[in-house]
This record gives C-alpha cells, sequence and structure tokens, in this order.
C-alpha cells in the first residue's frame, strides 16, 4: 500500500468518489506494468486506507478489468495487464510488418481468406471504379509476438493487382509486393478514425470479449497520381493498442 | 428491400453470415443517414430476402445497435442513426469551439468543476514540473448543438495559469485566454489516441450506455520553447465522432 500512501479522494467536489479512486488506480497501473506476478492491494485493504465502501472499490476495480488495464486470476488476485503497444504510425504509412519490428516484436499474419467480388458502392467510392468492378478481397489477422493485434479488410483494385493471388501473403508484406514486385509507388493514404465495440466474430479472432474497446481504421492508399491503390478497414484491439502523434497549432508559426 | 436487390451472402467462405449481413447493413446506413423517419427493412424481410434465419438476421442489428449505428424505438422499428461528427483536428491543434463551428454546429461547454489540487505522478510527468506542484484541474463536459460530446480534464500549472480561475470557461475559450489574455505562444502538441469503453460516470455525463465505446485522447501541448502549459484527457463519445487525417508514406518521395 506505500503507492496510496499520499493519495486522497476529494469528497467534497462533485466528481464520484469512485472515479476518483479510478484515476488513482490508473497511476498506480502505469508505475506498476513491469510487475506481472503481484497482485494489486485487495478491495478491502483499499478500501480500508481510503475510507469507502467496498461496493465503490469493485466499481473503479470492474471497470479497470472491463477496459483491459488490470485482469482477474481465480482464487490469485487482480493483476496489472501488459502495457499497450505504443504505434506511432499514425501520419507515416508502413507496413504492419515493420512497424512491429521496429518495436522489437515478431509479426506475423494468418490469411483468413482471399477471394475476388464484385466491388459494391462503398468499395467503388473509395477505389474510384465503376460499381461492381471486379476486386481482391484479403481477410488477414496479424499477430505481433503470437498475440492477435488487429483484424484487416484489404480491397485492391483486380485489375492492378491481380499478381497478388499468387503470393503468399502470409510470408511477404503487401506494401513490399506492390512496390518492389509490382513497381507501384504508394504515396500516402487518407484515414478514418473510430472507436467501437468487438462483436461476436472480431472478439473471437482477437481473443477478446464481446463488447471490447476497438480502434478501427478505414484507409485508403493512394499512388504518386493519386490513383487509389488500397482500400483496408483495420480493427485494433483496444486493449492492447495506442497511437501518438504530434500536432501543429495551425497557421500560428 | 430495394437497395438490398443485388446483394448477395456468400456461403463456401470462412467469413460468419451475421458479419457478412453486417457489412452489407453498414452499407445501407451510410446511404440513409437523412431518412431518419424511415425504418431499416424487417428482420423477416431481410432474412426472407437473404434467406437466412432470424437469429442470424438479429445478431447483425443487435450489434449494429451497440455500436450506435442504428436504434430502436418502441412499437416503431428500428433506424438509422445520424452520422459521426467528421473531426479534422487530429494534426492541427484548435480550440473545440473552433472545430465545432467551422462544421456548423453550435457549441457550448459546461464547467463541472474547478479545483487546485497538488500534481501527481502523471501529472507532474506530462506538465514537467516537480512532484505536488499546485495545478489547477478543470472538469469540462462540452457540446455540439445541445448534444454532449466529450468529456475533457485539464491540469495547468499553477504559477502559469492562475489568472484563469477568474474567468468564465463556459464563455470564453481556453486557448483564447491562454494565448490572447496571458500571451501564450502555444506551439502545439503530443497526442496520444485510445479506444475504450464507458463507465458509469461517463455514461451518464455523454448520455451513452454503460459499456458503450469512447476515443480517448491524452494531450499535452506546449509553448514554442517546449514548455508544457496544458495537459488534458479527453473522452470523446464514440458513436457520435470520426476523425479523419492524411498520412505520407515516409522516406519514399
Amino acid at each position: 500500500m506505500t503507492f496510496f500512501r499520499n493519495k486522497t479522494l476529494n469528497k467534497s467536489i462533485p466528481i464520484p468518489l469512485y472515479y476518483q479512486l479510478k484515476e488513482i488506480l490508473l497511476e498506480y497501473i502505469k508505475e506498476h506494468h513491469d510487475n506481472e506476478e503481484v497482485p494489486i492491494p485487495t478491495e478491502k485493504e483499499i478500501s480500508e486506507h481510503f475510507e469507502i465502501s467496498r461496493p465503490t472499490v469493485r466499481q473503479a476495480i470492474n471497470e479497470l478489468v472491463v477496459e483491459g488495464y488490470l485482469y482477474r486470476k481465480k482464487a490469485k488476485g487482480t493483476f496489472v495487464s501488459k502495457p499497450k503497444i505504443k504505434q506511432d504510425f499514425l501520419l507515416i504509412l508502413d507496413s504492419f510488418d515493420n512497424e512491429m519490428r521496429k518495436k522489437g516484436l515478431i509479426p506475423s499474419t494468418r490469411l483468413l481468406n482471399i477471394e475476388t467480388v464484385k466491388s459494391d458502392e462503398k468499395v467503388s467510392g473509395a477505389l474510384n471504379i465503376p460499381l461492381g468492378s471486379k476486386v481482391i478481397k484479403l481477410t488477414r489477422l496479424r499477430f505481433a509476438n503470437n498475440e492477435p493485434i488487429v483484424l484487416v479488410v484489404t480491397y485492391l483494385p483486380y485489375n492492378k493487382c491481380m499478381g497478388i493471388l499468387s503470393k503468399d501473403l502470409e510470408k511477404e508484406s503487401m506494401y513490399d509486393i506492390l512496390e518492389n514486385d509490382f513497381g507501384y509507388r504508394i504515396a500516402g493514404a487518407s484515414r478514418t478514425l473510430e472507436s467501437i465495440v468487438a462483436g461476436e466474430y472480431e472478439a473471437k479472432l482477437l481473443d477478446i470479449k464481446k463488447g471490447a474497446p476497438i480502434q478501427y481504421f478505414e484507409s485508403i492508399a493512394y499512388l504518386i497520381d493519386n490513383t487509389p491503390i488500397e482500400y483496408s478497414l483495420a480493427k485494433y484491439r483496444g486493449d492492447r493498442n495506442k497511437f501518438t502523434f504530434e500536432l501543429k497549432r495551425n497557421g500560428h508559426y
């Protein structure tokens, strides 16, 4: 309980006590990520230290468990989860494999499905091709150190990328193939970011609970002449990923 | 059912039928955002059209309701939700008020709490000040067209920003005060992005269900001499916000 020694809750402000405790626990978690073998203090210890009820403590801990910051082991107690993987690729488009290797993690990919389909309105709009055009649809699950990290559905225009059908996408990076084998020069991407929750399918594949948070990216990558070359829908496990970037104050300096 | 006429499910690929239907419904939703008065086709109609079971249809619709894309009205049917607000401020630091006005929405702010506290490890680390320094802590709920959009907790170093205690933060923008009244020149910010779910407190304030997705930003804004001036924790309703930005392929062109 040393950590909590000089922490206090303020009973006279309009922020619920459980929420104030949650903020303190988040700080505790941040400092104890390396300490995966030792459980956090018990509900009883925390409630006595802060002089608050056990349901209040339980509510804070429960929410942190749902959010993935803590996890429970039967008869062993509550433990701090591994820290999220810090992803800094929001501004620089790089392959998943490179991103993971830069962080010292071993990437791997499972190709769940590859098929040729007709583009619907959404895919046609994204790739700027007529409705009903042939497109290649890849569904891939990607891992870091054998842990599932992201589920990606990718659409590629068939007439530009049909050669990919004969490639081993579990061994080779798609960007390497597009750039090195096919000679395309990818200039960048537009990306949209949303926070969603896992349905049954994503939960099963990503090894998380239904209802767990997911970071959802939709990206359109384009060549230097602005032709769209890739449309991807990526669902990242919220409990294992966070994304960092820098921004500038507009027009000021 | 015109929309579904040339849509089909593929029963021979390893992607669950409910999930394939979900993708089709998402496309339907995208095209029917302006059509808030007419319910989507019924479970029965959809199940007959695609020749799939009603539980399969129900699963797809249920997940879209949980994710906020659809909502149910008692005895009226299932309807398409309003589209998410497109936020493009990920790369440019601007005030919430300016961002909303640029989108034609009317911003407003409710100051939930303002107090002076001692900085803990996290706040000290972010603002680069000694542990236990005096900091101003603001808790604000921010609205667009009277709908709650984001809950923000902000820490400011007391010695640089004490003047803010006498300002009306429901009327004036914090950035305007810092820049125009105090003469600070804010250069930019570092931001971390996570996907989390709403606990009870956030759910109540943001008018969403417990467990609904939240886009969580932690930002440290700094002055042109690199001194941190603001540390903010912002929780955006996942059902009402999405964020867009452009990225470049590194070092290639």
